[in-house]
């Protein structure tokens, strides 16, 4: 068996997701690579030796360029905030690593385009942690437009809702917070969750075309951690756009951090010529699926409990019935990876894949802000 | 058209949903009786000239004898509590009448079959108003089992779970507390609640051989409102039974009005070899359904929305998609009744029908006294 | 007690809903005013008078400017299709009659503004049957709303989804089908169905200020009933839109008739600062409601059964636990139309109040066209 | 920080579910010790040495006994088929050995006597892997229990239904199918799946006095795997009892592997004086909770995703929203045992506890038997 050796920059919520996938992989799934945890880099030298000892990872960094220069490393996975995105990809690409990196890949798309073209011109595998479609209800789902049973596409349309940011009390920046800060996050709602439905739309409903939205910050003034003064609030807190895809249908999005009741609820339904499908991160072991060739007295939308052993990914676990959770989507895209390079096929999505979330992004924010429709770049 | 007279003897809860039935089965079935509502019977002068006054009944009696005998009645109609029910419907057998019977039948077996014995007898035409048979829902479960979807049934399991006899200090006996008291009532949930699940239960499922019951009294004294005097409570607030089909299934009943949350939860699901059912009155316009014969990926309950024109008496009501709701199971009974004699064909269930779910309730209440296994007659 | 004489216009759908309501209001509410059915026209003299046989209306016609000019009618009701309510309701108004009219009020805001006027002018109470306002489970969410339980509003989002029109091969216009012929219906799911949407909005959040919306008919030719003809739809298939509250908070509107298996699933959910709401037509006695106030651990969306003796209306009915349907809406809508005219309070929606529904969709359809966004008028 | 010196004795479904416990642990826990996965016994060489490579156990046996003796290894873990945890267990305790061990305990209470004196005598820490106890909502209605939320406690109701023993073709005996084999199983669904159900209910409600059961096998003869003969059935392919605890509430349990549509539904509530529970394995991460003590008008069920950090375990995993499955109930088990043994305080279920669990069972099956209510000893 050939060894992986990996390369983690950022310590936080996605760097244990991340680490979780990577030794978890290997136990559930038949791999050619054994995924070796040689380094973990961050900012602050006592965290990143505690990561590094509860994690596993044999050697520690503080300075993400060393990490990237290192021998020993293959794959440089990049799981720290948005604004670093772009210098660590490209300093990796050069030195010849593999990457993969969290997403969104980028602080916007002119960004993006060079880190798609870095890893291109170097010619190394690349990943972005768009890890929903890894849920094994969203593959099926996938499975089921590619198999054609939905027919033509009239209807889609998905949300992101969560509750966590209504306190005025919250401040911004810095550690856990950085999200509301818009010098590190780029943005708010709109990159941080409209891109998980961005890129699901895209891959089971082609291209968008153009678009039409709205965005609303809420909460103006917040405390900034870093500064500790009263700041400006730079990000989005909500936002809800109109969209028309390529292939005719059309679509809403919508994400806010102000909808009460509502932790991480990520929904998307398709309606089809002949079928439509559902599916709610709050219960992401179910698909909801509507098949209107079901004879006329039986027809129901049918609950699917995707825990069967012909269910994508699932033969790999437990037995039928019972459920896995979010980590596990994780799981599932870096064994997809790791079957990837050893097949020579990349994993998607993809840095170019990614990118083309980055665009709609852009357009979506440039609508919001000029009150026009815009065009999506491609 | 002909007319078909009728005399109804109760003017509570049963009174009032009986005489919407009268009313509105014309407005929306085609039928070859008109319906006139001639004659209400109540003990309380005042109340029942009020009831009459309200929904347009001709006339007034407060001895139900008077009534029977008139001339002008075709069909006599109990909606009295349990105690009257023998007496008035062998009396109107007597008369030539024609009766509907609130459920359940009687106070117990021997006293129902009287009143089988003198319907039989007069050759009248007679119904007991078991009215969740016509929920559509159940009507469209009735169907798919006789089409032998299910294939062998394995499992039967029904409860009907209340709440509103919680608190201790809630008095037995009288206008709308009746059901308490066990010379009125003849017993509590067993006739009451567990009368409906049995009666669907032989209905889908077939005889009943044995059963192993208990009841319970959570609350063993109320004062009696007739009396003033608090009195001990003599019907079962709870009670559960294991039962055998003589199908071969097996199956659990339960009934309480000691379960919190639930205000009128009747439940039944239906496990067959091929295919299982679940109904909930709580969303009546709902069946669940699944289909092992489905395709193993997308199998999945069906969650049916029983509101489309192919649907049991659907096709009277609205639109597809909106609901019918508690009231109009009563109506499709009455305009099966009136069917039914226009065709000279009865109705179900009739007072033979019903006799049985009798017999089911007197193995039951004597399996829990003696804590044995009883075999139901037959 | 007072008689109110009823000349109905329309036997279709509507005038069966209405006439349904007109006979069970006095049965279930205590009303000073007892409806008589005067009258129902329509212009086909055999179906008018078999309407009238089975409903009971003492008289037919068959030109709606006789009935309004009616001595012996009081109130005028308006269920025939859009393009005939203009000119009824002044003609009505301009008699003295009180009227109720099928929602949408009219084609056109400026052609509701006429019907304001004239209703206004001739001082007769009005009202229109947007029917979903009364049930008990959205009137529930009115009360919460009104006193306060969810603060500020910061979201809001409605669906109106159907699937009856995806076949290329259904005609249009002519009875039955007049709803895809734009020029008895004046619009498409903006009209038939985001009306409602709105209508609900206005009530339960106040002012739309401005939209951006989108509209698509799907299929762009269908036969054409009355002529036989290919011809072009004229109407939209589905329609969302963005919108932006007076109150500031964000919405966004969605209506299709391509979204298969929806039957009627017009959904509304309301994000507060403290709580929100969500309710849904297809189980249309359930309030789904979320408090942030209550204690953290056992925080929960509530699933409301709408059943009990203290929610809105549901006194009035059966017992708790036991459902009522899609036309009890209408009964309640009647029964409050009666109360408010016995006490000389208009009930809610007046002409008035759908005169901005109206406007709503105006500002909705110019958008759509002109891909901006739009000020809603006032 | 401590080594803990792991041997495990099976390598199928319970021994990756325990591994994977060991594994992932002490990543999310703060742990006094440092789980070493020492040793995996079997009498496959082959796949014992693969599944050791995999998971990373450093040495194999083949022999459980030579695994109970050695000096290296401080916590023997019973994983494999129920026939052999007694003399597994017994053996262990006399090598002062702590011991985990699969459910049920043993194949009768006798043994189970055995196995728990020997425990108690060797003075070892001993926990049994009734795993459902750990899923976070189950803990969190352990609690509310506790804090006395529901009050007097009137009735509890569970059932464990599956549907994979339905072809008749499916034959019994031999790795994978040794659970219909009578001989390794002891019992069929009773001690299979009514035990997690009657652990549960211990935990949750107190000791259970007396039952009154059934069972079936619906599937008389099947191929046996070992013999290749068509051999008669010795299991119970379902059960249901009814059931009265201490506590004065009234119970019943059901389980059966013949329920279409059910894979693996582990359901139970629980109606006290003031609040009722329900918890479904199928969406394990949720608890519905009823309180009658919020106000009337917006009472409800409440839906409460148990995925916050102020849940039981969930402050441990990933943020808000983001549930977890089945396997991370092992997790927390392990992490319990061994801050329970840092603690000196035993886990739950002791060997004890789940002795009591084991009589139950016995009481359910001799009811079965006699067709009589059964005592359970104590």
């Amino acid at each position: 068996m050939k060894t992986l050796n990996i390369g983690l920059v950022g310590y936080g919520f996605m760097g244990r997701a991340h680490s979780n996938a990577f030794r978890k992989a290997p136990k559930f799934f038949d791999l050619e690579y054994q995924p070796v945890l040689r380094a973990v880099c961050g900012r602050d030298a006592a965290k990143v030796k505690a990561f590094a000892a509860r994690w596993g990872y044999e050697t520690c960094e503080t300075d993400w360029r060393k990490l990237v220069e290192r021998d020993d490393i293959d794959l440089v996975d990049i799981a720290c905030p948005n604004d670093m995105h772009r210098d660590i990809a490209i300093a990796a690409a050069r030195a010849g690593k593999m990457i993969t990196c969290e997403k969104p890949l980028a602080m916007n798309g002119p960004e993006g385009l060079k880190m798609v073209q870095a890893v291109e011109k170097a010619g190394v595998p690349n990943m972005v942690w768009y890890n929903y479609r890894r849920v094994p209800a969203v593959t099926l789902a996938k499975q089921l437009i590619d198999e054609g049973r939905l027919g033509k596409i009239f209807h889609y349309r998905a949300k992101f809702l969560q509750d966590w940011t209504i306190s005025k009390d919250l401040p911004q920046g810095g550690a856990g917070l950085w999200r509301l800060d818009v010098k590190v996050a780029g943005s708010g709602v709109t990159g941080d969750l409209l891109a998980h439905c961005i890129d699901t739309a895209l891959w089971l409903n082609g291209r968008i075309d153009r678009v039409s939205a709205m965005t609303e910050t809420f909460i103006k003034q917040r405390k900034h951690n870093l500064t500790g003064k009263v700041e400006k609030v730079g990000i989005d807190d909500a936002c809800a756009f109109l969209a028309r895809f390529e292939n005719g249908s059309l679509a809403t999005f919508e994400s806010t951090r102000y909808a009460r009741g509502h932790k991480a609820l990520y929904t998307f339904e398709i309606n089809g010529e002949h079928a439509s499908i559902f599916w709610d991160l709050h219960d992401l072991h179910r698909l909801q699926y509507f098949d209107h060739r079901d004879e006329g007295r039986v027809r129901g939308w049918r609950s699917i409990h995707v825990t069967d052993g012909d269910h994508p990914y699932m033969g790999k676990w437990w037995v039928p019935g019972l459920q896995i959770g979010y980590e596990h989507s994780f799981v599932h895209q870096f064994a997809d990876f790791l079957q990837g390079i050893a097949a020579g096929k990349p994993a998607s999505p993809t840095f170019r894949d990614a990118l083309q979330t980055q665009y709609v992004c852009d357009a979506v924010l440039k609508s919001a802000k000029s009150s026009r429709w815009q065009k999506v770049a491609a």
